[in-house]
């Protein structure tokens, strides 16, 4: 059995990668991975998992993506924030409904939470993050007795505030636990402590609520931040994210 | 005359980049850049400055250090935390007293530091930065009507606190003179707004502060966090920072 790498206190590692041009300075095999993009890449996979879809596949091209057409898969496709034409829909929480996922398997290319995923390829395991399944989550990462890499997708290899609220979230949850933290956990759970009162109202202020609210789609970044409303942890296994059992 | 380049809402920018690593996604050839390591690096450079040294010389690599052996420069070489063997001091601020330096040349290479200074080459114009000299550069920095990049040297690229928090300190004098803040600027100054009570307290529960505690340095790092002790702003003239006159 493999010992996992503690730190020098001995207790274990919980570390914020804060955006994906970060992710070569972590020990990511020795790591199970949280990716994050709150605003909407994987809300939208965690509602969509816990809505039954069968399967998420998530590709980093739209070229990819397109591949899949003449399928019985829903293709699912964003850049810049839109739908890019010619696809069934983008990432959009709304998509993700029972009546359009259950028993579906969905293939989701997305600006930057599906790079995200990719990049994490070698972690020891690789789950998906949001507001939705926070607790679900940090429950099973703590049963796990693991080393935790929370890899935020931020926007364009920028750090965003939604996706290190987010981390902070589950460091907060995990730091009970006694985990190690570095300078971006410690960082990023004071951020999430400074907002957790008005997830909405701290967020307003952030780059990127403004360009999707110029998108037109506050009604998702609003839904995008309810807290603990799905359990369903999507895991990937070969090239699928699907739901842990 | 360049006209400087505004955000959509008329504003001039202050951004944060966090660490090097991410330095490619900036556009520093059009902002003053402020190049930030405050364990110890430039805390060093701006009390060595203004106590009275010629110039400090950054230079990447503990080699090109030691070319200038035989020179009447004073040699200055840090790795992990250490002066380099053979070399005159290091980055210790207790080295760049006035009897030390005064009326002298240092050459100086550092692990974070002068790293991000070479990194930053592109730029409108580098100014180094650290609670030293805080006001005097938050000063000049709104009376230049530039945008601004606060460069974090971070440890070995990655995040670092104590970089961000005086990042935010940065940020918060300029906010007040209306500047467009992004996502890392925002998470910098509210970082800052939690610490600056008790920075020395907030900052003991750093990765660094840790680092630099083993090797027996607390009084260094002490005496980094005193706020404005300094007026002196060193700008990069061709390979030497000076005084800005």
């Amino acid at each position: 059995m493999k010992v996992v790498k503690l730190s020098p206190t001995g207790k274990l590692y919980v570390e914020v990668c804060l955006t994906p041009a970060l992710l070569p300075l972590y020990n990511i095999n020795d790591s199970i991975v949280v990716v994050i993009d709150i605003f909407r890449a994987t809300s939208s996979i965690c509602y969509g998992i816990d809505n039954g879809a069968t399967a998420i596949i998530p590709v980093s091209e739209v070229e990819e993506c397109a591949a899949y057409h003449g399928t019985d898969h829903l293709l699912a496709a964003e850049r810049d924030g839109k739908v890019v034409e010619g696809f069934d829909f983008g990432n959009s929480p709304f998509s993700y409904v029972p009546e359009k996922v259950a028993g579906r398997t969905v293939v989701l290319t997305t600006t930057n939470g599906t790079h995200a995923i990719h990049l994490s390829k070698m972690a020891k395991q690789i789950v998906i993050g949001s507001f939705f399944n926070l607790t679900a989550l940090c429950d099973y990462l703590i049963s796990k007795k693991h080393n935790v890499l929370l890899v935020c997708a931020g926007w364009k290899n920028k750090f965003n505030l939604e996706d290190t609220i987010f981390a902070g979230a589950v460091v907060h949850q995990l730091n009970g636990a006694s985990y190690k933290l570095d300078d971006s956990s410690i960082a990023a759970e004071d951020l999430y402590l400074l907002a957790k009162d008005d997830l909405r109202g701290y967020l307003k202020k952030t780059s990127h609520g403004e360009r999707l609210k110029l998108l037109g789609i506050e009604a998702d970044i609003d839904f995008c931040l309810n807290v603990d409303i799905t359990t369903a942890i999507p895991v990937l296994e070969g090239d699928r994210l699907v739901k842990l059992i």
